[in-house]
């Protein structure tokens, strides 16, 4: 048996193996369809290869902070998993936003528009891009599950993640057609309860997603008592609000350099974020009108982008972001301190809210 | 507990409520994130309530082949989890070949681009539309994966299980992406392959998936012996082509009032199926032009489809397809009836080669 992993960093690399054990086996299963299928595992491997595995991270932190002496194996797989999922989901969402680019690398649907433009082939490109990139989503969706079931955890403990895994699931894609709902109706359903229906939208698409979740699947497949689960809830709602708060900020103020995204792309797309939502709050008649005829504009200029951010820093909605994220970063580290789980952990889970909200991509 | 079921009739209103009681536990899920979930779940409701429930019959049959006194719970929720697999499949399909209707209704983005509509959103309804059913096929590929982890059957038949569910969804997929590839590049890779290339999609896209691997699923649950099982492969495999075949008749010769599709629908989707590459390959100069100049063509008349369907009689292709259709059909009864297995399960086999090749929708 190996040494057990003891630091954020081991664990990436042991999640990075096991993805790329895991595409070498799907490989055997495609070939059997045709070679012709290796440009979707090449995508998938590509997507794959970037991120920064925060998802995995909570998970395994969540699982280590039951014991020290747990066996890594069955919670590595289930990490990994995770990042499969992830994967499925960020494909589907740029096809979803017509987004060019992630992680720096053009998006899925354009890698299947290149490859059709490349070997000049017949019909719609941009159908051609779709589908390979809904196709390429769905194979991660199946795979991230098929890889989940492999964790080598007692039937118990699987029993009681699963319940954690699928209910993440459902809920993530709920949130984000609860964010898409959003784009489409924010202006008739007016700025009264934008704020607060982007915090929904937030907590379902990120901090229970992103944070939540993955602690109490760690933590499940561990046998966390009722207490710990509850301590894992509230810190990961709190940093998980925070860093998705730090995300939105990053998405209008980001270097691109640094995010691998375009200056201002959230703007283009007209994301309906808690920023934007605070900003058409307490917005003047005439920033409210820069915000309806700008935001959600894809033809935005740089001049644009720079209207818009204006507006967000001078109705204060920049500066509210910046103390909320603070604030909930302080009730994460209060809890982190009052949980009774072990000191690795513990560590570990300071180091990750620093990651997760003083990031700058 | 209840008797046996004893009919594909029973089974197919067992799986019913299996899958109207799964959707009522996830409404309860995807409520917890909003009521607005809502038009998710009526559009995947909507879809689910139609369909002839053929996988899970061949699921069910390939299980009760093994023994008559095994229990059906187990097979009865692997059987409803296969029907939400191909819900996925179909609403994601429709989204990648832009179709109107499914099952007699609209597609499911076409229901989403309704509901943009009535309720006068902002933004583009064609995105709204593909988002809406990206989503809704994401979450009928998890859940699918979910109730079929609910299957109440012994861990080792699970994992066995597991195995061919795993594998009929990756080779799905792939086959899937074979076929677009082909439409995409079939004029360039040229007439001469056309009926193999075209027979290897039908054998990944329909034959494996259709009936091979829901009966191989049903076997490995029960834990059929090996003879059985490749019984259950030949079998299923010509059975298989055979439907497909089928299919691909009625695709393009059908009655729209019986299909629920429009006529022609294939012809304008430019589907490269083995009568196409038949067609193709038998052709004149003159013929083969017209299939270049029209199949494919969105704006298809009916007197273009009439056209085509005239090269497809006249280059002798439709009476090689139901000479195909007799042979494999051949193969699937002669199989059957040296197969091991109970007399049950041959006569429901035996009626379910009728019903899947000599439908009329």
């Amino acid at each position: 048996m190996r040494a057990p992993l003891r630091a954020t960093a081991e664990l990436r690399t042991a999640v990075s193996t096991v993805l790329e054990e895991f595409l070498h086996d799907q490989t055997a299963v495609l070939r059997e369809v045709s070679a012709d299928c290796d440009p979707v595992l090449d995508a998938i491997s590509a997507l794959l290869s970037g991120g920064k595995r925060l998802r995995p991270a909570f998970c395994f932190w969540g699982y280590r902070g039951v014991a020290d002496d747990l066996p890594d194996e069955g919670v590595v797989t289930a990490a990994a998993a995770l990042e499969l999922f992830q994967a499925a989901a960020l494909i589907h969402d740029d096809v979803m936003d017509d987004s060019d680019t992630r992680r720096g690398q053009p998006a899925v649907h354009r890698r299947f528009e290149a490859l059709h433009r490349e070997q000049d082939w017949e019909g719609s490109r941009t159908r051609f891009g779709l589908a390979g990139a809904v196709l390429a989503g769905d194979l991660c969706l199946s795979w991230s599950d098929e890889l989940f079931s492999r964790s080598e955890v007692p039937a118990e403990a699987m029993l009681r993640g699963r319940r954690v895994f699928d209910t993440m699931r459902t809920q993530l894609m709920g949130g984000q057609y609860l964010d898409m709902l959003e784009q489409a109706s924010s202006t008739q359903r007016g700025s009264a309860g934008a704020v607060d229906r982007a915090r929904r939208v937030l907590t379902f698409k990120s901090a229970k997603y992103s944070i939540e979740h993955p602690l109490l699947l760690g933590g499940s497949l561990a046998g966390a008592s009722t207490d710990l689960l509850a301590d894992y809830s509230r810190f990961g709602l709190a940093l998980g609000e925070a860093f998705q708060l730090r995300d939105d900020v990053l998405g209008v103020f980001g270097d691109p350099a640094e995010t691998g995204k375009p200056a201002g792309d959230d703007l283009r797309e007209g994301k309906r974020t808690v920023l934007v939502g605070l900003a058409v709050q307490n917005a003047t008649p005439a920033q409210a009108e820069t915000v309806r005829l700008l935001l959600g504009d894809p033809d935005l200029t740089t001049e644009g982008v720079d209207t818009l951010r204006d507006v967000l820093t001078d109705t204060g909605a920049l500066a509210e972001v910046e103390e909320l994220i603070d604030q909930q970063v302080g009730v994460a580290c209060e809890t982190l301190d009052g949980a009774d789980l072990t000191e690795d952990a513990r560590a570990a889970l300071h180091a990750l809210v620093v990651a997760a909200t003083s990031r700058r991509s």
